[in-house]
């Protein structure tokens, strides 16, 4: 029978909270033509028991051939999680098997259901999530599944085993990849992706109430294209009850898109100022690029919640400067005077003609003083009119060829600068534009990454997060 | 006597088109405690003969001896340009001697002029226009003056010696070298590179008319924070000859940043609505960022003028492709299917589940039948609905030991298709997405350089500079 988690209002949610425990997985299907893909996959990280399940294959280069059987059924333990990757024309059959076997959650990357567009594909799919008997939860068809890096299920190569506290929900597997694959260079972790496809059974209500009351997930991000009509209330009632900062890139907000949408997912992608109500009503982050989905992630990964007005500069470039205050600016917040006593200590920190000591302080060639750089960012994050600084750090600035005195003190010092902010609980955040040393710059954004401090490569990766996220945060409090 | 460049309406322009056949340079008062630093710059690549002018050093280690003196006046031959960077007080006598040798033009990196806000600077400043008695012309003070990479004049370590088409003006020398060390990473070269500092002598008005009549220069950016009130109808009398493309970031353009280009440079920002009126009159396209700048100079560099309406996508995620369409109509253009015959056409090259042949195209797993692609690419731009194409394309995708059957055929097939832009003279912009795999992305990058094809990592890096290169293109015409 199918458990449905009481909520207030009676939302119908289904419930998949055992996925936490998943301890033993099959493959069932894994290509031969393609090496065994996604059995190889989920192989290179799966803490559990893992099985294959093949018709005729009775040896896998490099796996156990005790564990290769011809169905599900024949595993002699529990399996708690298959991936399925057979033809159209064997779903049924496998799904009596996964259900006999009590298999708890079922990924199905199979496609040609509703998504074919086709009236056999349709009923198919009825007749698939007729044999789960509600005792499997299925995710897809169509879909990727689930990545699940704390267990090391994973359906491509290479995703990273690191678990973190974001969780993301999208139809689209594509974006997943790009999203998983995009961890490692920005320093995240993921706690749960769900690739759900069709939303054939577990659909993106579901999953959004799952991560809600996730232990393992602080912060969660979706990229939508749209629900089922008479989903809209359960939806609703959701995030009604959530208490977690949810970050929103909705697919098919313009005329064009929505028909876009529809091709690519089959969702009714529903009118944008809908969406955009509902958004607001419930205090979600919307962003308009996948990039963005995951700064934003970042951004509250590394400093938490932040409500900002008040912005210190800090720049190389006294017209590197002057731009970062029109771009704060015009997202609404202020780049104000220090308070006097701050001002006056700081105005004893600099020395060198061509700098400023006032708000957007300039250091110009000051900045190969890395120590008292350390004495000036903590002076400006003392000020308690200062809720956060900006700065622009250009990568060459960390190649010591570039040097005029080869000073290793410099990076050591500036990572120290950097992570400043952590210190007095304002964020600090780094501009270091991709400018010639990309192996340097590569070696910062690690170490900084490993310190909590997120780096970016242009004012506008972040400037409207930060104000999105302040005034998420201010409706929040 | 100064020439002045004969114009229409009596425009007072100072003329430097001399600094084309530079031959011979000095640089005066090199820094024997920065080793040196200016002097050993400009010898990394500087094509004439190189002197050093100091009052009492006789040997610097691998500068011929034989060309050090004590005054610019010693030297035997003439000397076109002086690169100046003595004390304050050694700085009108080091004039004197320039004016009375001949010099043609005079950078002075030297500050505590005009720009320290105090009388005696700006007296200082006074005189030495004076005794330059418009014999030389000067770059400066407080400005780090030319970068000209034909030539080999170049302020700082590793700029780049190959000359391109672009030229800069910029008073902060700050924001010169961000631009000019970000070059390598854009695949794209400088002209001339201006950082004019107080401009007590050669300003901004007379640096954009040298720029809009230099037969080495096709497209011109500026970062500009004001300009004395008496030149604005100067300005724009040059502003109506131009027939160049000019890319213009304002600085100041908020309360707080007009303050603030006020302490950098001393500049009059002036309101923003005379600004943005003037852009507007003379079809300049105004950007936010320095990245922005460099970005949309690449875009021009790569492609000439475009102006699109029509787009095709091209993804590998059908959720990425929704976003793109979204992104696209959002700046006004339009994702339109594509006509009959090339609908059809098109619909025979995909045979892969979960692809689709209709604009937004979605090619999902079957992008590794590079040679298709190939051929999907060429159709899409084939058809005359279609003005250009934007493609999603994940760096993964370029590291072999992510391929299910690897495929040493991927990547110069791939390099085919994109440069497909180049035969349709129609416009293709890959986002090539930040994920994994930086070595092979800059690989890639490298060689789209080479076939000026500007790949980005983000499409906000790109999105809106297309419709403002589309804009300026159309009021052009």
């Amino acid at each position: 029978m199918v458990e449905f988690v009481s909520m207030e209002n009676d939302v119908n949610i289904k419930d998949i909270s055992f996925i936490n425990n998943i301890k033993s997985m099959a493959v069932i299907g894994p290509s031969k033509k393609r090496d065994f893909f996604f059995l190889r996959n989920h192989a290179e990280n799966f803490k559990g028991d893992l099985y294959a399940i093949h018709p005729t294959v009775k040896e896998i280069p490099g796996f156990d051939q005790r564990k290769i059987f011809t169905s599900v059924k024949n595993i002699p333990g529990d399996i708690d999680f298959v991936f399925i990757a057979v033809p159209p024309s064997q779903i049924l059959e496998v799904m009596n098997d996964c259900t006999e076997k009590g298999v708890k959650l079922a990924s199905i990357f199979t496609a040609e259901f509703s998504d074919s567009g086709m009236k056999e594909g349709l009923e198919l799919e009825k007749e698939l999530i007729k044999r789960a008997q509600d005792k499997v939860r299925i995710l897809g068809p169509n879909g990727m599944g689930l990545y699940y890096p704390k267990l090391g299920i994973a359906w491509r190569p290479k995703f990273p085993s690191t678990p973190g506290k974001i969780g993301f929900i999208a139809q689209s597997g594509g974006i997943c990849n790009i999203a998983i694959y995009a961890t490692q260079e920005l320093g995240i972790n993921f706690s749960k992706v769900f690739s759900f496809g069709n939303g054939a059974d577990l659909d993106f209500v579901d999953l959004l109430y799952f991560l809600s009351n996730d232990s393992e997930t602080d912060i969660i991000l979706c990229y939508i294209e749209g629900i089922k009509e008479k989903r809209g209330d359960d939806l609703k009632k959701v995030l009604a009850q959530n208490k977690k900062p949810i970050i929103v890139l909705k697919g098919g907000k313009t005329k064009t898109g929505i028909i876009a949408a529809k091709t690519h997912t089959a969702s009714i992608s529903g009118e944008d100022r809908t969406w955009k109500a509902i958004f607001k009503q419930y205090n979600l982050i919307e962003v308009d690029t996948l990039e963005q989905l995951l700064f934003a992630a970042r951004l509250i990964d590394y400093y938490g919640l932040f409500d900002l007005k008040n912005i210190a500069v800090f720049s190389i470039s006294g017209g590197y400067g002057v731009i970062l205050v029109d771009l704060i600016c015009a997202q609404g917040m202020n780049v104000p005077p220090f308070s006097p006593e701050i001002q006056k200590k700081l105005n004893s920190k600099f020395f060198t003609l061509g700098t400023s000591s006032k708000n957007p302080l300039d250091v110009s060639a000051q900045i190969y003083h890395s120590k008292i750089m350390r004495e000036i960012i903590d002076l400006a994050l003392s000020d308690r009119n200062i809720d956060a600084l900006i700065m622009d750090l250009p990568s060459w600035y960390f190649n010591i060829d570039f040097h005029i005195k080869k000073d290793n003190t410099f990076e050591p010092n500036m990572i120290e600068c950097l992570s400043l902010g952590h210190e007095h609980k304002k964020p600090i955040f780094p501009i270091i534009q991709r400018v010639n040393c990309p192996n340097d710059r590569a070696r910062i954004s690690r170490k900084l990454a490993e310190r909590k401090v997120p780096i970016f490569g242009d004012p506008l990766e972040f400037m409207t997060l930060i104000s999105k996220i302040s005034k998420y945060s201010k409706k929040r409090i």
